[in-house]
């Protein structure tokens, strides 16, 4: 059967769905601008290769698009945010054999800003378990995420860092983690645990940084720290638990290359950005 | 706000629900024999352990085992499931400040009989993730299980064993794992992966086997082994690869003995459990 597609006001979501039950399902968040979604392509090819790692069908890219375009006319910038589950099946894991995956629509609200002067940010307790399996894709399985979330409850805390299992430094809850050591941006690894971002790749194919495994030091011990995601950019660090951390002009050059790139990331002082 | 519990037939679930988009919720499959629920206490205590590590509130336990009424009414033996979720909330991984839990109540055909004789298993490659923080609760980030159950599509292989990261034994794709070693029945520790099951939980309070960290070859020179869940009870495995496996008088011994205890479980030849 084809992929029912719909905007997320309109549709009905059985309580059979396999997203609902086991989190079957991937998503993209973009960043929506000047009434276009940013880096449309990354986001589809990352949606495609995670259907393709659950064995979930994928809509025409172009059938998907053309739905968009009543979310994507409304003024302002926000969020729309792509959702395919496997779509309804009977109970037990192994998939139907008949399988009607549905891809969900719907636009949202930007987050709120990040501090034009950098977040402070704190290691989290959660470990991320090691799956490479599911590693680099933007999979419904986020309980990490969520227990993550729960445990920073310090509203003075912007964002939190999380290591795998084995104690390598991996990500953000919500975005990428790149650290300035020796005059060179690294990015962790994401084999293991973590979703590989559209902006970390984005900084990863203007050859400004290399991947990487890190260890706790590498970051204790940077001479800048940023987090990314593509519906908020390059985000500063300011302060790592206790620690002061400065943005060096390296760091700021980055943010005005990527605002250069895409204006939507350009800090203009307006509402949504400010 | 209180928990919503509706019979999943009726309900309408919101494209924002938080169980579709991130797969936080818990749920329960109990065995329905005789017109009522097996274990329900065992069940609902687990379902209570693991909503609260995800933060999300339950409903009164008798408010729900009376919404499950008509559904233990229909003739015949069954599967009852409660599916609890978070409930709506926005995009983004912070829970809602007022979330609307809701818990689902469906019911379900048994599944395929497990052979009489014994059933076939082999070692699934992918391995799970070691996550203490959400280890022996039922959630639904599930997506590990589904993996597995695609690895495995040899209809002759009843079910798979599957390790950790770390290489050691944890259980079965749907259900737990017990070995037969020098006399003494072994179950994994459900500390690190897995799920702690109900049928496991009754098995290791009447003193029958102890939970220990098993080592790959505890599990190829057991013997016996068999796995077991609630709603199926027992399973004896004849075969783990190529390797066949006796089903020692000992095991045929626990096997009635459960069925004593909980006639559910009783082999009678009929349709349901032949």
């Amino acid at each position: 059967m084809s992929v029912m597609i719909a905007l997320a006001g309109d549709a009905r979501i059985g309580t059979d769905d396999r997203g609902l039950n086991y989190g079957e399902g991937v998503f993209e968040t973009l960043r929506i601008h000047a009434g276009k979604p940013l880096w449309w392509g990354a986001h589809w090819q990352r949606l495609v290769r995670g259907a393709a790692v659950l064995g979930i069908e994928t809509p025409q890219a172009d059938a998907v698009r053309a739905a968009c375009a009543p979310l994507l006319a409304q003024p302002g910038d926000g969020v729309l945010k792509l959702l395919l589950t496997g779509g309804a099946g009977g109970r037990g894991y192994a998939p139907p054999v008949q399988a009607q995956p549905q891809l969900l629509i719907s636009r949202h609200a930007l987050p709120p800003s990040w501090p034009v002067a950098g977040g402070r940010v704190r290691w989290s307790q959660l470990r991320l378990g090691i799956q490479p399996a599911l590693a680099g894709i933007k999979h419904c399985n986020r309980l990490e995420q969520i227990l993550a979330r729960r445990e920073c409850n310090d509203p003075d805390i912007h964002e939190s860092l999380l290591c795998d299992a084995l104690g390598a430094p991996t990500c953000a809850i919500a975005g990428n983690l790149f650290v300035l050591r020796k005059g060179v941006w690294l990015t962790p690894l994401i084999d293991r645990a973590g979703v590989a971002g559209i902006c970390r790749q984005w900084l990863l194919s203007q050859g400004i940084a290399r991947e990487q495994r890190l260890e706790i030091a590498d970051v204790e011990q940077a001479d800048a720290i940023f987090l990314c995601n593509a519906v908020r950019g390059i985000l500063p660090v300011r302060a790592l638990g206790a620690q002061q951390i400065a943005i060096p002009p390296e760091l700021q050059a980055l943010t005005q290359r990527l605002a250069q790139a895409e204006p939507a990331f350009a800090r203009t002082g307006d509402s949504e950005n400010g």
